[in-house]
């Protein structure tokens, strides 16, 4: 059965002053006014999330939601797959319309970060590795650190192409306003603002961030129902790497980042020159040239040259994060995934704005952990 | 599509010295070698699982389990759904055959509750119901104080028929080596039990427990070449209530036990009188009577006449619970819908030992925070 998107939305991104309740529910009633469709409408309902018990003391917030937005008796379950939920929630609502579980079902990704309830944002976060790696401190942000250091130094990679993703992105974010940071920077302020892990700085990463993203499922002959104005999800899928790290032949090479994407390429019947936009997870700069590569977009070592040869800026070749990415637009972690397939139904549909650029196909990619557990999508324009 | 069920497995449940990751990979282990299947032929494992971070500060649990296992680049994914994390993921795994995203998957349930890292384990179960709820005292356990007063009342019930739900449940788990409780109990046992939410007693609710629960599925084309000894899972269907329980007409009717039960049966085109067997979810033991009214099974005000009268017991016409239900089994949220399946697995293909009654289908039900959201399942002897 081929699924369509019929509907997206998201609520803006920073810091908010909401439950995560709140949050879905805001960009799950957005989605449905945008898709004209009523709650009754709904079959099933997915929350993609990683840690709402452990944030706020919450783990119904996918009956919450549903009751909240007036969908009873639909069914609702709660996604997970840390920092790729969202992504996963792609994969679970596309199964649900594929296997005739459900012919209208809501996704809605979304995580509150900047106030925690329970405990510290940087434990919560890091419950996702591998509990040996963390005890001896090898958090994401200081793998991600280790990790630019083995490719700066392997592939005689110029420090400043990944600032050029940083720039980037938040030059993307400049016309976005739903993006947690307007702020244009430079190089030089990338390359000058703190030290997090050698050789990493500040800007190198993706911010705390509250927020939440919708999008509406459903069979394709459902759609032309309502509109000729959806998208198809024509490739989706998941694939994992080791659970920790050091046990990985070359950590500069994301295999479930290759896996899933060759799968998803395969099952849209299409290739990397097929694809007009992306959204990547740039949870840290180097993560975008890096999945440049494990998609097959770049040679090994090559990834680096497309933010510094300016191939993926909205005017390049191959515009990639035209959102802001995580790095600008924020990262609330199960929205993430979610988002990044707003923004290309957004950009696929012509919705964009000052962002948009010309696209018939593209592709979103969302990282769990450090490549632990990736999902790859891509979208069409339908009809 | 039609979907099998091709090995199922569960470890020991009780109290158990042993992290939520190694339960997990005990029960996925011994299901892939119930199935003889090697862990290369994994596309999908599904983690059911209620709150692994409020218990252990660890939310990369399918991650680490994938790779345990030796299942990587397989996907995977956590299903969360409260107290019916396990029904849920009974759907998920259905829906990865079903829509063709995955050849085999593996569907595993654990948590572990008796011991925390992180914080009170009454305080992380509560943590599923609506805030408002909760921060008047209103948590489960007094939930079902109040419905049961409610529906003795209401339908001129004795308090003894409760009493006989936990005695047939303690004297099922007798005859099961993996259930928490090898304790005969008395109607007089159960009458002068510690009050715990009036006219509730200690023996009317189930126990804090650690365990895990597997099952293996695929296409009953595949299952085929295997095994004749396989079972279908020929319905299975989820639906939700309100959040918040005052909110509901009535708290003695089970809206989403009925909801997702019709669906299942409409599903596997069968009816009540066409089950042989069942797993319903007595969390208390006025749930088991609800249950079979909201399923069809009983009338409403009737259900509690089925224990009353021996109806269901392991001779009687409707055993229900033949493992020791969630009374004396144990109740490890995430494991539950899992193990309930499992017990089916056993039951259908002659495997029951001790416990074993006369089937070919049987019905699980599993139910989410107070009915909240519920998934129904129901499964055939195949070939």
């Amino acid at each position: 059965m081929d699924v369509a998107v019929l509907g997206a939305s998201m609520t803006p991104f920073g810091e908010r002053d909401a439950w995560i309740q709140e949050l879905l529910a805001d960009a799950a009633l957005d989605c449905l006014d945008d898709a004209g469709v009523h709650p009754d409408a709904l079959d099933h309902v997915y929350v993609s999330n990683m840690a709402s018990g452990e944030f706020e003391g919450r783990t119904g917030v996918m009956n919450a939601l549903v009751a909240d937005i007036g969908a009873t008796p639909a069914y609702a379950q709660r996604v997970g797959q840390t920092s790729a939920s969202g992504g996963a929630g792609l994969y679970a609502a596309w199964q649900s319309i594929a296997s005739d579980a459900s012919e209208m079902t809501l996704l809605v990704g979304g995580e509150k970060m900047t106030h925690t309830t329970t405990g510290d944002s940087s434990d919560i976060i890091a419950s996702l590795t591998h509990p040996v790696e963390y005890s001896h401190g090898v958090t994401l942000p200081s793998f991600a650190g280790l990790t630019a250091r083995a490719y700066l130094d392997r592939y005689d990679v110029p420090r400043e192409s990944l600032a050029e993703v940083a720039v980037k992105n938040h030059d993307n974010a400049l016309d976005n306003p739903k993006a947690q940071f307007h702020k244009e920077i430079t190089v030089e302020d990338a390359l000058s603002s703190p030290v997090v892990a050698d050789p990493l700085r500040l800007y190198d990463y993706c911010p705390v961030t509250d927020g939440s993203a919708a999008l509406l499922f459903c069979p394709v002959s459902v759609a032309e129902q309502y509109t000729d104005e959806y998208v198809e999800l024509s490739g989706v899928a998941g694939a994992s790497d080791t659970h920790v790290v050091h046990e990985r032949d070359d950590p500069t090479w994301m295999g479930a980042v290759a896996e899933s994407g060759q799968q998803a390429f395969e099952m849209a019947d299409c290739e990397p020159e097929d694809i007009d936009v992306m959204e990547l997870h740039d949870m840290m700069t180097l993560l975008e040239p890096l999945e440049l590569e494990a998609l097959g977009f770049a040679d090994r070592g090559e990834g680096w040259r497309f933010a510094a040869e300016g191939k993926t800026t909205r005017d390049g070749e191959l515009p990639v994060n035209t959102s802001g990415g995580l790095k600008a637009r924020g990262h609330p972690l199960g929205a993430t995934g979610v988002a990044q397939a707003v923004e290309l139904y957004d950009q696929l549909l012509g919705r964009a704005g000052k962002r948009q650029v010309t696209a018939n196909r593209g592709l979103t990619c969302n990282v769990g952990g450090f490549g632990n557990c990736v999902t790859t999508a891509i979208f069409e324009r339908g009809a």
